[in-house]
This record gives C-alpha cells, structure tokens and sequence, in this order.
C-alpha cells in the first residue's frame, strides 16, 4: 500500500514518469489536420507576403510624390495605367506618376504608398489628383511582413486550429507531421455491471463509464478501444488488461466500487509488470481510490467505479497524461473567474473539485455548485464546469471570486 | 444596393429569416453521438437508480434502531448476512438486525440508512457494534433520486458532451436521433488566387479561405464541400453558386478583395433566386462586405476575401446561422473577463472585433491586442480569442475589463 499524493504530487509524477514515452506521428492533408498536435516546428519557406501588397482599392504612389498634398492642394501625379490582380506590374513606378492599383494587388518597384480611392479625382486630363498625403507604407504590406522566410510559424505541440490550418495553406503546405493518435483501451470491472444492450437484472447497473470515457478521448483526438466488462477475477481481469497493454498506448481500469473489487484491481494492475504502481490513492475528492502505473512504456490507470469520479479523475489526471506524452505546449483551457452563489463547505482534508453550474447576472459570472449525493450520474451532466477547494480550507463562501475551469462545449472544438 | 446593417440587426435577420429552416434527422450510435445536437428531447423510461443504493461499504440498517448511538454507546444490531454485489437482497430486513452492504449493493426491504464500515465493530459474537448513529437517507440514494422514469433528461437541441453519453449509457439508451450534419459549400473567387497544390506565379496568392473554412466547419460539426476556385467570371459564378445551392444547405462564397470581384460576387448572389439578398454590408470592423442571401429554403454568404476577416465573419455569423437552424438552445462560449493590457484607439463606427493574446497576471487574465495591418494572415492564428468594441466609443483603455470570446482550443472541443 502506497501513501496517498496530493494532486500536484500526481502531476510531477506524470510529468517526470512519462516523460521518455512519445508516439510517433504522421503526415496528414491540412484538411483532416485541425484539432491534430504538430509533432514538428512548421517553417516557413518563402515571404509572406511574396510582393508588396496594396491593402486598399487606390493608387500607387512614391509616398514623397505626396508630401504636403491635402483637399485644398492635391497632389497631381501622371496616370500610368492600372495593376491588374494576379499580375506582376509591367514596369516601375516613375516620380510623378502613379497607378491604379486594386486591394491586393502588387505595388509596381519604386511604389512604396497608396493613396485610397476615396481620396482621388480623376478629370480625364492625364493626372490624377490626391487629396491625401501618404507615409511610406501606408495601406499597403510588405514582402515578408506577415511571414518572413524562414521563420518558425508553428512550434510543435501545437494543437491545429481552423485559423490555422488557413495560415499552413497560405504558405503552401498541403500536409503536416502530427502525433498519431494514443490508442487508449478501456475496460470496465464489477460484477454487478452488465453491458448497456442487456438488461440489468437484480441490482445490476448498466456500464456508464466505457461509454463517457470512449467519447472523452474521441474529444480529446485520441483513439478509444473498448474491452468490454470484465468479471471481477485476478485472472480474467489480468488477460484482459495484458492484452489491453499490448495493443494500447494507455489502458484505462474503471473500477468496481466494491472493497474487494477495488483491491482487486490493485492486484492486477501490480502484476502487469514493471515500474508497476507509481500511485496508489490521491487526496482528492471525488476520486480518492485512484491507481497510476506505468508498465513498460505504457500507462496504466485504474479509475474510481462512480461515474462522476471516474470522469473527474480523467479530466484532471488521464488528460493531463495525454497531453504529457504528445509534448502539448499549451494550456488545456481558460478558467473563468465568477461569483460563489453560495456557500460550499468543505473539510475533507483533500482537494476537491466541484461540480458548478455557470450563469451572468449582468455583471460578472456566477458559479452555483451542483449538490447532491454523490451517487448521482447526473452531477456531471447538470455542470458546466467545476472549481477547486484547496486542501485544508474550509470551503468556499457565498461571494467568493473563483475560477471555473470549463468543461468544453463546442461539439468539434477548436472553434 | 440595400443599407449596412448593424451587427443586431443581423443578428435578428439571422432568427428571423431562417426560423423556417430545420436540418432532417438520423439515429446515430451513442459511441459516435459526442458533439452532434439533439433533434429530440430524450426522456428516461425507467428510475435511476433502479433500487435503493449504497454510497459506501457498510452496515445497511433501520435508522431507527441507531438512534442515540454513538463511540461509547454503540448501537447493537444482529448480524443477518452479506449482500452481494449485482444481486436482490433475499430476505427483508427486520428491525434489531443489520446486513453488511458494498458500495453499489441494493439495499435490502425495510432498510433506509447505511453506517460506514468504519464505525463498526464486528466482535464475533453474532452481533454488529455500530458507534454511530445514521439519519434515514445517510450514505445511500434512493430508487429514482437521480432520474425519475418518465423525466426529460435532455431538451433537443443540446449539444452532446462526454458526460451526457455516460447519461445516456446509464439509461440504457444506446442511439439517440441528432441533427443530419448541415452541407456547407465553399467557393472561393478572385482571379489572383490559386490553389495551394500549385506554385503562385506572378503576384498570385494561394486560396486560404477554403481551407480555413473547411477546417472551422468540420470543427463545427458541418459537412464541409470544397468547390475549389471560380474565376471572376458572372456565368463562371453563377453556375457553380446555383450547383453549390443545389447540393448544399449553405453555400459560402469568398470573395475576391478587389471592387471589381466583390461587385460580380453581389450580382452573382442575387441572381440566384428568391428571396435574395437580405444583407449586404455590416457595420462592422473587419468584414464590412458581408453578403447575406436567402435562395429558396439555402443561405448563401458572400464573405470578405481577406482572410482574417472571413474568418471573423464565419465565426460571428456563419456559426450563429448554423446553430440557428440547428436549434442549439445554449450559449456558444463562455466570455473570460480580462484587462486590456494596453490602450486600443477605435473610431470608426463600425462595431469592432480585436483580436487578443490571453495571458494571466496573477490576479487577473489579461487581454493584449494583436497589433498589425488589416492584410496579415497571422492576426488570427496568433490570437486567442476577441473583443468587441462597441460602436461609437473610442475604443478600449488600458486597464479597462473586457470580455474576451475565446477562440476553441481543444481539439476534439467537447472536453
């Protein structure tokens, strides 16, 4: 029996344990690439843009043609015809003279301005008249202002975005290397759980947490395996989990909730092999009975059987994992600073994380805990999100600003 | 050419034009049902729990004969057995007696309390010795407390997280009818924009809004259809718009930036059909060409060329559109409080959309303005999020809170 951690010890253990494990990627079409983690640096290798580029409807002028020209005296510049899109401009911008030049378009050599078309007349005359003076660089971009070459545009562990994937196109990468995703196999224990086809008889209760764990780490861009339930014997239990282990990146044991069945579990999961068990208990509620460890390069959790624990537990510690071996540089999400409705006592002597529902009163976030017993399935599902109660304090109070950490909504993410 | 719209004023354009419109629906697997939006209500056919419940391993009791009980006057109770997991209790329990219960075991007739194991003392003498007394309900959950049979457990319209599978799985419920995924069409225009499987040549420049949008779109949860790059060409145009409007429930066309193309784009649009153009210009900063049509029973968006600004006008209205006719009946986003790190000066009455770094000081998340001309790729991919600057003020101070709309992180979202 191992001593019980607290939840940073659990963190600094998943980050120095795991850290030599890393999956290996694969190269994919931008197109199916978003939500993906980069698994190496994207560079660039050309200017972007790859001209001087008018970021206005205008003409094109040397910007000292301009100096001094407002409403009252234009400047009067020759016109030398117009920039067609898509076109390199045929020949150079001479002093005195200007373009018509489109947004987008490339301002022709010697051009280093353009004068909006708001800001012009045109009297058929051969000139064109400005009623604005213009700064070198106005309205226009640079060759290389947005990406020079060269320049690392992404580092790796990036989680692709929709904004992103616009900004690999943009520099013509059609593919990108990325983390192939985790298989991560689950499987259910306790006698009394019967598969969510079959009908529970007696005091039989269906299987939950195969179901909302496969669908967290479909979420999550990893790759769920289901192994079903297995009876509570040391023997089925251990088949199933080395079979697991040698086709898993990370297997996943929710619990039976029963004394013996937790025992069990323990018991098998020490028998896979070595390090073996890392942690065994963390002082956090829910979720206490939880197991961490870590067989060959593989992972190995064995997770609280109570649904709402078992989906805290892979929230805060599975995730984590997950994002430790594929190097994700980023943080996971947002938390939301709001307002305790009420009071929630606590003084467990664990942290404890609370179920929360999320509203606005007008000024600034609410967060109003979801009470009840914590038998109930429902806590999760009624909850937008949850907050922290810091070891050895006594809860929180009505009025107190805390941090909500969101639990996602957006059904693809990433948007 | 109709009047620009204020950002409201589109916004109810949106519920009102297309309250009509209602995506069909399919019964989807509850393992691939994560993310995808309820067509109907799901309501629980059955009580959960389905028996009174043990939330701990203990002694299951009449709560009564524990009355006054406590470390030095015991409650002595006759031992009558075990219950095991999974299975009916056999017998009643009669009142002086107790059974000894798992967490998870279905309370035996005549019990309504449990005491925890750890304030028990088994002396082998046939008698339990329980030092504490329980309240009726203490460390169990009633037949029904958390999903009376017959209760709406879900509305139609939410959108399904991890959480609300492991529901759905605990209700036996193992397909759910969700909305058909809504066919976006996406058309890019603009004779200076090539595909990023060619090289640009001259001053071209690769397509990156199909690719953004795709992306934004498979991450919505849509089912996005490419239809490549039509040149500015009105039957060019025409014809593949009215073949997108045919296929697809939505069709996005961006436009070329120059005058000339967004023009055809207008001209284009409103060629298509009945009732036509509903907007054409909003009020807003970037995205001011926006085009909003209805064909028939479609929507049909002409966007901004500009990357950036297509992007923010994808996320502000396209997104709005689908969830509109999808019936998503909850807020989109949470906004996260923050303070402008420095002065950001806005005068253009026009609503103004920034886009901000988020970091955190601390104390407070903190909001920084990525800075750069409105022709940058990377404003977006560089940004974690947006605020508003409302119209007609002079934009945001320094230290001032803003609500910031975060940009999704999390890959699968949902999480």
């Amino acid at each position: 029996m191992l001593e019980v951690k607290s939840v940073n010890e659990v963190y600094d253990i998943l980050e120095r344990e795991f850290a030599d494990i890393c999956p290996e990627s694969e190269t994919v079409d931008i197109c199916s690439a978003c939500g993906r983690i980069l698994a190496q640096d994207v560079l660039s290798h050309e200017d972007i843009p790859a001209f001087h580029r008018s970021s206005v409807d205008g003409y094109a002028v040397c910007a000292a043609d301009t100096f001094g020209a407002g409403e009252a005296a234009p400047a009067q510049l020759s016109f030398s015809g117009e920039i067609r899109m898509g076109e390199k401009p045929a020949f150079p911008l001479e002093r005195g003279h200007t373009v018509y030049i489109p947004t987008g378009g490339e301002l022709p050599e010697g051009a280093d301005a353009v004068v909006m078309v708001e800001y012009s007349e045109d009297l058929g005359d051969g000139y064109i008249y400005l009623g604005k003076a213009a700064a070198p660089g106005n309205n226009m971009v640079f060759k290389g202002d947005d990406i020079r070459a060269g320049a690392r545009v992404f580092p790796r562990g990036k989680r692709l975005r929709p904004q992103d994937i616009g900004v690999l196109a943009a520099l013509g990468v059609t593919s990108v290397p990325v983390k192939k995703r985790i298989r991560v196999g689950i499987l259910s224990t306790g006698d009394e759980v019967v598969d969510i086809h079959e009908s529970p008889a007696g005091a039989q209760v269906r299987d939950i947490n195969s179901y909302s764990l496969y669908a967290g780490l479909l979420a999550y861009g990893a790759e769920p395996v289901l192994y079903g339930i297995i009876r509570d014997r040391f023997e089925c239990m251990r088949e199933t989990a080395l079979k697991a282990a040698g086709e898993c990146d990370v297997v996943l044991i929710s619990g039976g909730s029963s004394v013996g069945s937790r025992d069990e579990t323990l018991r098998v999961i020490a028998s896979l092999g070595e390090p073996g068990v890392l942690v065994h208990g963390i002082a956090v509620k829910p979720g206490k009975p939880t197991i961490l460890a870590r067989i060959g390069n593989k992972a190995v959790f064995g997770l609280p059987g109570h649904p709402a624990s078992a989906y805290f537990i892979f929230h805060l510690f599975v995730l984590r994992l997950l994002d430790r071996v594929n190097r994700v540089n980023e943080p996971k999400h947002y938390p939301i600073p709001a307002r305790m409705s009420k009071n929630y006592p606590s003084n467990h002597g664990r942290e404890e994380y609370v179920p929360v529902r999320l509203t606005h009163d007008g000024t600034c976030a609410v967060a109003s805990p979801v009470f009840g017993k914590s038998g109930l399935i429902t806590l999760l599902s009624s909850a937008d999100g949850y907050v922290r109660v810091e070891r050895g304090t006594e809860g929180l109070k009505a009025g107190a600003t805390v941090e909500v950490i969101p639990f996602g909504r957006y059904g693809g993410g990433g948007i």
